[in-house]
């Protein structure tokens, strides 16, 4: 099979260089350009220089004829409102699209717009585009031209519940999310609350109950619910550079044992290569899924408060976003799903 | 008047060094005796050097008979079960005494037994011992021998919900405690699981539902509510040294507005100069108060899911441990409550 | 004796809020004025949320005759070119000032100006001020209308050396200072280098021989010494937010035994209080100083290569800011130097 | 080509398991047997969950004979003392071994004896034995039984400064290496100094002109030189996980440009396919390399002193350690050098 020829725009933040990062050992990729508004005409080097030995990769300006003739896939890693101003452009000429901002993510105009505050300026494209969760989207993903990249928060909160919420087992008006995540979730931006001395040795709380994430975790688990759904999420900022941790708490609708859960849980996801599932006592931590593209699944039963308790880890920046990326290339090209993309996390 | 002659048993844990830092800038406390088991005999320069320009201070082996003859108070901060061993010694050579440990914190012998795993040795002290929870319990720790420190967690998340608890405005079935500390917070123990290359770039949910703090909040939310209270509690390991962050969910039994409640928490805490309240929009973090004795709040109320969510910020090692034995002794010895105690948190 | 009426200028950046800090706990001081050009007219507890006990103190832009009429000392934390060109109309008013800038910190106009590559606007003024550095100009100190507080490097690496250079025991060709400094030292600036994700993990060299410090080092080792230094030093970015520590090379002119050196640094700083001298085989560290005033010093002999290796530690924001200029007002209007300031380093 | 069978002694190290992780991602090999002590029978997830999608790999008791008989190549990733004793056996049985303690780096055991204070149990078989780093020794290790695979301070401070030395461009007696190492290094021992709350925050030298690693660094750039070689070695803990930056002085023997030590650089290494250089003006940091395999160098002229600075930077759990002896495998085993090893540091 020959190579897919890809391009990125926005390959210079976070987001992005590790995208970039992961494309380069990818065995069925070739790297047309990329692209980059702020440091456009200099060696991608110059910016990250652990690609010293990579001295050969430049990053352009954008053109969108260009890319549009000479890439099979364009992965779009642009803040929302820029990504829906430019995928119409290329879209139109049927290029196939993989778009890492919340721009393309929702089924509902009106949601995006209450949750983002702004008008969408292409609501008709929400109808064409799928959203690039793998594990509850493949076959739409297989064949879509457009895929909306879901968010990292949303990733890590829709596989730890889908199961449940499939199978009908917790009240919805009970979950809440609380989830944790590592300082490249908020970019390479330059502000004083990202400052290391502001963010070393601190957590915080921010965003909460108004954070855009919960609009997308409420539109998946309402997909497999069948319903309307209105759930707690509160988003931390953690002194790491990498990582989601949720802990999730709903209450159960009828007793069931850790085997009875397990044991769904591995049958939802028996064709998701990338889930793990943690046995009885024990729990996913950051450093087990830190590199990797995996969303490890744990969970403990509390009969005191009726509670199920789930503990889910993913790299935001992995399975939060390029890796998942991939992922979807590897689907929409009919690729195994895992190929390029790693399986083990650095622990160290 | 005079100088308070204190003594402290397990002064080269983390909780007791810290406890010694802030003692020794005490106006009107003079140390009598620092005891160690592992170090007796050593300079307290020799296990923590930045002792070093106090190079006179020694770590001794426990004498009872002499520290209670010479201290008029003893702070003891010695792991459970040690503490319940050696505090009847104390007590009945009538010496006052603050315990940091959990063995005298609890009304109830059976809710200890039950939660700490084995039988308590002098079940009837506890009747003796006061909670030292001085923005609940300030009367009683007056006149109180025997004062049982709170834990850390605890303190931080009684101190967040008691208004609420108290004036009925909350659900107490839907309480959930999502908290998360530094690392200090297990002490100077030495296990795989607290070496620095397993915690830092990490987060982790430890004992699920299991956590011992539960039934310390619950007694003291209870005694509050006038009836039981079952809650959900999940302690989390944060890669920084000190701090608690809870983040608190629970369901408004009545619509009230952000100003309704700031009010009431303002007139709850009118004498509790260590209890600081947030405007709207604003929310604690673990920096605004490591190294202070403070306890910040915040909240924000969801009206989608007719949810209040709270946010509370201590050090552990101060509020959560030594500046709050130390507030107690001031409150005891009939010293202003925050004689010695840092008010302003390091920030940097 | 009456207090101390102070104000102090660019009281938001890290160095000025950790001055303003310190002040608030010191018993001879009242604030004034606390000036910020970014943050005029706000409460200091909406920009930095730990001062929200002390809600009452508000931020103010500066007017020069309003703070010379009702400050006996006014502490400038600007930067170096901003400080020049407002101290001269203080300086004019007959205010006392310490300057926490590089601009007064210089013998030779002609030193700085190669160093900080613009012209002194007030070169004059040079002779009229004092380097503040109390182990070494105590006297001078005493009745200077304005001091130079000296640098966060130049004070670690100047204390640490004084004593060998005063005493001509090592060749000041041989003196290479390797320095390590924690990120509150670059000021509360935005820039990518010092976004957490850059800085956390990795530890940087910068500025390899053209640091401005070194000429601040080479002034005063110079003075000590009675002829020119030229020296090597490089600074290093920590991933932490406060501390320097020096690792600091040097051929030794005569054969010296470890308690030879000993007893020299203890003569020589007899009357420091701020300078603890460390025994054989210990050797200082950052969490031994960090929140003090204090610069620890030790040393090893390598008799192989004929070198001393000395190692010191300061608080960067203390005794390299901040707690040194309190130290410098304590001395300049006769009170204990030590009053206010911390002895004793958090640890933890 | 066949698969390459291999055996890891030694393998939840913190070195060890780094080595397995690369291992599971190299083409070309298969692992017979994971050895641990401490851990044999388990799974390997049960001790590293980041290999919980590896559920089938267990952990073995060292049985010398089955490992001999099945594995063409051993790796042996224990403590110093600990290899020399198992390693003879290995060897004589005919198995090629890689050994990453210091047991097996040495020519004269009276130097390793002298540094290791103790008795060499095989000093014959350190005549049998190659130093293990490629870029100085291809040609020997190619056909080596037995590599000795170099410490991580040694290969980040020879690869710095063998084309110097082998040039004879500096004066060997003012080599100074301040070099600064990440927590791994220390192992997965459990000791008070190792605990997260005494790392964090802090930097320490230690092993202060004593650390045995300056005797392997002796031993090869002295072979380079042709003399014996005594220089200053001072090694710190930084409170990260991986990495190594080592910040080296020397004095330069005559006048040269950035270019001609670039250009003499870039022939020296011109076979190297793991060293990167670095243009005039730019040094590498440790989030260049973490990850990877690669040693970055760079360096900086200082005419007034006439000295060199330069500053390196390794992974010392990849080029440091594991990485660098799957690179010694593969040149063992007639493979590409760079197979299965990142050439790319992760950044973030």
């Amino acid at each position: 099979m020959p190579m897919i020829q890809v391009s990125v725009l926005g390959s210079t933040g976070y987001g992005g260089i590790e995208l970039v990062r992961l494309l380069t050992s990818h065995p069925k990729v070739k790297i047309y350009k990329l692209m980059s508004h702020s440091y456009a005409g200099k060696s991608l080097s110059d910016v990250y220089p652990n690609f010293i030995a990579h001295e050969d990769i430049c990053l352009s300006e954008l053109d969108i004829d260009d890319i549009a003739d000479n890439s099979q896939l364009v992965f779009t890693s642009l803040p929302h409102g820029a990504s829906s101003k430019i995928i119409p452009l290329l879209y139109e000429k049927g290029v196939r699209i993989v778009d890492l901002s919340g721009d393309f993510r929702y089924i509902s105009a009106k949601i995006f717009e209450k949750w983002y505050g702004y008008k969408h300026p292409r609501p008709e494209l929400l109808q064409e585009s799928t959203y690039g969760l793998p594990e509850l989207h493949k076959e739409d993903i297989k064949k879509a031209q457009l895929v909306g990249n879901p968010g990292c928060y949303p990733t890590s909160a829709i596989l730890t519940l889908a199961p449940l919420i499939a199978n009908q087992l917790i009240d919805p008006t009970s979950i809440i999310i609380d989830a944790k995540s590592g300082a490249t979730g908020a970019g390479r931006a330059t502000s004083v609350g990202l400052n290391f001395c502001e963010v070393d040795g601190n957590i915080k709380a921010y965003n909460v109950s108004t954070h855009r994430h919960t609009s997308e975790i409420e539109q998946e688990l309402g997909l497999l619910a069948g319903r309307d759904i209105k759930l707690s999420f509160t988003p931390h900022l953690l002194p790491i550079k990498r990582g989601i941790l949720s802990t999730i708490y709903a209450s159960l609708l009828k007793s069931l044992s850790f085997n009875d859960i397990y044991t769904l849980y591995t049958k939802f996801y028996k064709d998701a290569p990338f889930v793990s599932l943690y046995l009885e006592g024990k729990l996913p931590e950051i450093k087990y899924v830190r590199g990797s593209n995996q969303c490890h699944i744990g969970f403990a039963l509390d009969s005191r408060t009726n509670r199920i308790i789930l503990v889910s880890a993913i790299d935001n920046l992995v399975k939060g976003a390029g890796g998942q990326a991939i992922q979807n290339m590897n689907i929409m090209f009919g690729l195994d799903e895992t190929m390029g993309l790693p399986q083990l996390g650095w622990y160290l």
